[in-house]
């Protein structure tokens, strides 16, 4: 069903101050603003205070930066490849080879989101009616990413969808840290590199709709990979989930949901369902108020070679974020029109301040973007929404629908 | 101007399902709902991912335990002396003593904030027209705090006034790290205890008024102390502080918040005003959006014998506090009934979204508490506004009122 909308129609309706120019990326006037911000080429991860996995939830948030250093490499002179790095080899193939089925997983990942970034926009915006805001961003160290809005819509309160491409450097400590969850990583315990040039791309979004009655969806996949020294491929894995959260609880919603999850999981390995289920209700927990964010759905980060071979992984994050659409779009037809009372707005915004603290205090993605020093603050908190409230000791009614959600937030249930 | 205030009052108005006897505290039936909760008896600092000085935020949250073991000592027979608790000696010496200026400092913090907290209360009531909510909370293993809520008034969408008061163990690891700070802490480094008894008590505000052109206030001053293993006051310090949040900025009460703070420090030393300013611009800094959370006033921390005896510096604390309600209070009433238009309240909720995201990402505190099992969360959280907005990319307009606080946001100004 996805692959039937035009994969182009993004760029026909850049209504920003973007500039349309054959292969050129699109660059919003703003870009020249926002997007040179100091966002280091090596982020350093080592000295920050988040667990390293932080890293993976940059790419979940739209922080990481894309590659083109494209402009930067129309040099007069062909150089050695030894002396390229990762990112000037990734365009250097693009330029001369194109993106194909056999191409680097690295171009094949960062080409198969932003596809899927255009059919999901164009999807959300046949439901709303109006347009995203579609801002390209860049850093001048190279890399950046797109970041898609659409708020205060018909349907939609907010609904941001991120794609971003980053190559970097990983320190010595980050390689230590990562090697405790992925043994290809330095292999040779004696001669574990300085250095290592890793890649990441993902597609992330968030979607909050503004009928009380619509759940709030979130999705995330991601890819990650270290390049060895001799420029070949070294350590890889894939990441990712989507996860349901509604401020009023129609089981049926939560069921196709799940159905839809299971049978894309199912088609792959019969075990990921019930793991990765569970993963997301573990992840998504908002410890401090003793509840889960909201119905669940699917979590897993760290698929890699033990798990899978990479391509039938990548074929397991293609059929997943392939089915976001069709999975999400009629709930959201079934949900956006039914009439709702002042009161149940108002649920609504108190579960939006939950959605809040969960983002902002424990989500570990999150935490890390904003605290590293020149992230694109606004594309890692476009998962905010529009509006939030906090009401001291609000609890609803006993036996009431609001209450029923709070049951089943604190003892998640299995759906299908 | 403040002692005047009948401090009796807010028994006399406590609409909650409060039953008043006597000597016995407020009881709001809810209290055994929630406050018997978990609450660990030892916090285990040192287990913690947050900073120590975490605990201090603690207190200034509200999150903290009173001591009232009160019912548990009416034994039957006298205990020996050296069985006691820190809580249990104290107990006992208000029921036989009372409490006078001779009283250990814990029981004239207790005393002082308890006292502060009805005032302040009272007073604001008086602008409202409305009463706060008065909940004390108790957990199982002893201790609590009283926390009170005024919200969705005529004059203010939320305002928060909450004392905690609370003794508990401090583990070896927390000893430690604390000695960083307190030289006194373990002064014989070869013989660190492996626990210590500490005492916390501070109280802690903020006010959300409704009108975008009244500012946004905090308070917090709180009192630590540890007791050596022989039952003698160990190390103890003050901190706290007082800061202004305008979603539209009035030089005049910039200024006006400022000298009164300065008047207080200045009064006691000349360098506090200087030293704290700088400290509260410090402290109270939105990292990740490049701005301070507002306009500023005062903020420290760590208040011991390095810098000035604990009486002279209780007096300093005394009048800190105590200036808090002859300074706000005119500076609001000369802004709740200024008109104001839909855009200038949007603007106000967009800076509500801003004081969140201070308080979940950056408040050490807040952190802290939330990451503390057992937690009364709703107590910690009475510092998040009633409603809060984000809004993708907003930027105020060049040369606008708005844009002119964000400049002032960037680069702090000196006020006095």
């Amino acid at each position: 069903m996805a692959s039937r909308w035009p994969t182009l129609r993004l760029l026909a309706q850049c209504k920003t101050q973007s500039q349309l120019r054959g292969q050129t990326p699109l660059k919003p006037s703003w870009t020249t603003r926002q997007a040179l911000s100091s966002f280091p080429s090596s982020a350093k991860p080592g000295q920050a205070s988040s667990p390293l996995s932080g890293y993976l939830g940059l790419v979940a948030l739209g922080l990481l930066v894309t590659a083109p250093l494209a402009y930067k490499m129309a040099v007069e002179e062909p150089l050695s490849l030894d002396s390229l790095s990762l990112a000037e080899r990734d365009q250097q193939t693009k330029r001369e080879q194109g993106v194909n089925d056999a191409s680097p997983m690295r171009l094949r990942m960062e080409k198969f989101v932003k596809e899927q970034q255009k059919e999901i926009v164009w999807a959300l915006e046949q439901v709303d009616g109006n347009s995203f805001r579609v801002d390209e961003w860049q850093r001048k160290e190279g890399g950046g990413g797109i970041t898609c809005v659409l708020q205060d819509g018909n349907v939609f309160e907010k609904a941001g969808v991120g794609v971003s491409v980053v190559y970097g450097t990983l320190p010595k400590p980050a390689i230590l840290k990562m090697r405790a969850n992925h043994k290809k990583l330095g292999e040779d315990i004696e001669n574990i590199p300085d250095s290592l040039e890793f890649f990441a791309a993902g597609l992330s979004l968030v979607v909050h709709p503004k009928n009380p009655m619509a759940p709030t969806v979130h999705l995330n996949y991601r890819y990650f990979e270290t390049a060895n020294p001799d420029g070949t491929s070294g350590a890889w894995w894939f990441g990712g989930g989507s996860d349901l959260t509604p401020a009023y609880l129609f089981d049926e919603d939560a069921i196709q949901f799940h159905k839809s999850l299971k049978e894309v999981c199912d088609a792959h390995d019969k075990d990921y369902y019930s793991r990765f289920k569970k993963w997301c209700d573990t992840y998504f927990y908002n410890k401090h108020r003793g509840e889960s964010r909201g119905v669940g759905g699917i979590f897993f980060d760290d698929l890699d070679e033990t798990v899978r071979d990479k391509e039938n992984t990548f074929a397991f994050i293609q059929d997943a974020l392939k089915s976001f659409v069709p999975t999400y779009v009629p709930i959201i037809n079934k949900r956006k029109d039914m009439p709702y009372t002042e009161q149940e707005k108002e649920w609504q915004q108190i579960r939006r301040g939950k959605y809040v603290e969960f983002n902002l205090v424990h989500d570990r993605g999150t935490a890390f973007g904003l605290n590293t020093p020149g992230a694109r603050v606004e594309s890692i908190l476009m998962s905010l929404p529009l509006t939030a409230s906090w009401k001291y000791m609000y609890e609803p009614e006993p036996k009431s629908r609001e209450a029923r959600l709070v049951e089943v937030l604190k003892t998640p249930k299995e759906w299908v």
